[in-house]
């Protein structure tokens, strides 16, 4: 069983400029995490784009959705950010079939103390591999289909949509 | 769903003794690992024993089987030392029947950097979830069913049985 | 010999704030770094402020100063921000007598990974003992007097004032 | 002013083998250490063994004063273990002019959470700097001379000799 990965930027991704100050994108954190997590599975990975989730355009969406129609793999793997993750998992729900799409990201960067990343890593190369066809948010242990997910902002959780 | 953890010990608790220069055992990180996870899934942590898998005695694996016989949860993880974790899930795996089981643990503690440890909780998490009645162990990305999977000790990975 | 450690900010003790998104201030990282140090020194610690250095006011360096001037310790460390630390390095060194400042920081907080916070604390802590009355800028393993050092930002690093 | 790093081994430069579950030498991180503390000094670095201090011979340290001889520079640091730190300093004390030496080492791996390595680190470049020809142990924020200095291994820090 052979995974990909979509890289598309988000929170986990964030490194520190000092420069700056600010938190910014450069390379990819997920091929580092893949293995420090000692993972052999069959994979391989692939960087759509490094975007904050909110400055992801419709257009952006599609380009997801594109590279997951168009990859031979059935089990894929994206990683995001949080606050519009649910936004791109309704576009891909509603229009992919017959693959399993396992949407996650992290509320604190990989790099800063104390970052639920690679918990979240583990979970979703878990999920993809367990969950049929679908698009699924598996972020914190939870496992959310697509149609039945909201991010509450004001606790930084993912929850039943009807919560 | 209910989750239960049992904390046996492994590598993935040592930690380091400035005074002897020896990796031992004190408090579990079990429980910090959960809360860094944001895991806000209903679950409560009891520990057994914290033991290197390779002191394990018999004895020690009657009372992780007792343990999951007699709690009310039916979806349990086992934190475990990877040397003899294929040992107790085949002790588990021959006479518990109607639950489902996951044993885990690291390669590296988690206090040293560069851990596999929460990743591989995050996947036990995930496994625990998805899976069917039966006994698992679950390690660095990949999924084992009790009767089918071996370490490999010179390479340090777990691999199915007949490899 | 005692030490007095204020406390005003700066990059050093910023913490990312997982619903903001931001990094911000909350408590101080310097007595924990202290303790990691295992540092045994007779030392206190007063928090003055929690400020990025780039907001700090006039009124700020003068309860700087006021609290150098006040405390009965003639070795002082202060930590800070660096974009104005040689700005209050001035103020110091202009009206400071008979008493031994060092200000040091870090170009990336010690939250985040890879961060210089300890490296510079452990220069500061150092420095403070062995350096005659004056006021000192130590950053990053160099050592500068406070008439003669400046922040060169482009390289995020500081150096002697005539380069 | 030129330093020079010997690197000899100790606690400080261990790392964890996740085949044989013990701490072991690989590379030193000094080299990285210096870097991630950002120092522009101009400093070099040299290897001159990986030994547990335990284990080192009277001929290791005839090597490591051999070294501090015959180098161009007068400013010395020295990455040692802390069980024998003091012996070493005797050596380089009774027969060592002209030159400014300081040992330093950690008393938790760097590799290992809440290690006190590069805080020591940055004792140490600064102290090298401010003193004058000598021989001196630097851990913790203490500066001792060789002659005046002692581990308590019991509680794991270093104190005057008298103490």
């Amino acid at each position: 069983m052979k995974l990909k990965f979509f890289i598309t930027g988000g929170t986990i991704c964030k490194r520190y400029n000092e420069i700056s100050g600010a938190l910014e994108f450069r390379d990819s954190f997920i091929p580092g995490m893949l293995e420090r997590g000692r993972c052999k599975l069959d994979y391989s990975t692939e960087q759509l784009m490094l975007k904050d989730s909110l400055e992801m355009s419709d257009e952006d969406r599609e380009t997801i959705l594109a590279s997951c129609l168009a990859c031979k793999e059935s089990k894929i793997i994206i990683s995001h950010g949080t606050d519009t993750m649910v936004d791109t998992a309704r576009v891909l729900g509603q229009q992919l079939e017959n693959k399993t799409v396992v949407l996650f990201g992290a509320m604190i960067p990989y790099s800063i103390s104390n970052s639920d990343a690679i918990f979240n890593l583990g979970c979703a190369v878990t999920a993809v591999q367990l969950l049929g066809a679908g698009v699924f948010v598996v972020m914190n242990g939870h496992i959310f289909r697509w149609d039945d997910v909201s991010k509450n902002r004001g606790e930084g959780v993912f929850q039943r949509a009807d919560l």
